[in-house]
């Protein structure tokens, strides 16, 4: 039997927080992704315009041995949906690794699976990840115990390097790395708030609607 | 109107290709992103378990501004696709930026669009690059004139920012790099064959079969 990953889609999640690790991901050895949702068939992104083909239902899904949790606006409605949260509890309770990228640890939280846990998101929403019980930390990507969430979007290839290195080796990893050109040249360094302007920081700070306090 | 933007989907593409450079590019000020192939309806990347929905034909797109070509083992089947050599062809001849990321640019030289100009592709496709008539360079991200062309996979993401930066300046390029968090952290430094071991690159250019030569 394959390894199973399962990739977590739903209304309006960010298009590159699932799509970055699974192209990580899908490169461990004998491994079998599959995309799951409430329905199967197509799920919209965040701008409705890009849609990624959910393969399985949740109840086809009952034991993945990698939960992989999107973020993105959303999230927000999925924070309400018992449906999505018992899943993940579910999961959760046989998984070998439990990881989210960007807000999508913002839904680990509400199922109350980073209680006391060290943990990140997207740097919008970490004082809202502190009041749902995680400890936030500044790091791009946080492992504590089997829990693996990484920053804003874009961490989520770092967060799925990791973990291939954390289950096949380093070696292998490096293969990863390597067949996929990741040896990024970002164009500028504003990627973060203590390397981007102060008041491009401030800016998204006060008016920024995309993540909900 | 808009600025339309045209992603181009084929079976056995890579997904991050294609999701890198359309989550930064999506960013730019009043932008539409499609999703374009020879037929509507969800296309399968280069393992077949993940869908990206095309949700417009070739003929429904006859003039985007920006043009986005992913690669993926696919390519090599669509390079004798005369319907889609010719719609890059009739986009090319209206288009502000015609892109690539990975192989993609094979697609580009195979439709006689990269003559003489200085390109670049996947590390191994390099060379087939050239002998289809284009100047491949090592750099990550190169532009010639109106094209840019990426290096593998995650490649993408750097092309995608650097053409935000041309199009809407380097202040808004910050803030998509910022709310993006692309501040990238990965785990190893072997993302290039310079850099990689070399018996890794080694191996990969000896039994690697995923990019025809």
């Amino acid at each position: 039997m394959p390894t199973r990953i399962a990739v977590l889609l739903f209304d309006h999640f960010t298009a590159l927080d699932a799509v970055g690790p699974y192209e990580m991901l899908c490169r461990l050895p004998d491994t079998e992704v599959v995309f799951v949702a409430e329905r199967t068939g197509p799920v919209p992104n965040d701008r409705g315009e890009l849609g990624l083909v959910a393969t399985r239902t949740f109840a086809e899904v009952p034991a993945p041995a990698i939960v992989v949790v999107p973020g993105g606006p959303g999230q927000e409605a999925q924070m309400e949906n018992e449906v999505l949260l018992e899943w993940l509890r579910a999961v959760d309770a046989t998984s070998t690794w439990t990881t989210s990228v960007c807000t999508g640890s913002l839904l680990l939280a509400a199922a109350g699976l980073l209680k006391g846990r060290e943990a990140t998101s997207h740097w919008l929403a970490l004082d809202r990840l502190k009041r749902l019980g995680a400890e936030p930390t500044g790091r791009r990507v946080v492992t504590d115990g089997k829990y693996v969430t990484a920053a804003g979007v874009s961490s989520g290839i770092d967060m799925g390097l990791t973990l291939v290195g954390r289950v096949a080796g380093d070696r292998h990893a490096q293969a990863v790395q390597l067949l996929t050109e990741y040896d990024p040249r970002p164009p500028y360094d504003a990627g973060s708030p203590g390397k981007a302007s102060a008041d491009l920081v401030e800016e998204f700070r006060t008016r920024s609607r995309f993540i909900p306090r």
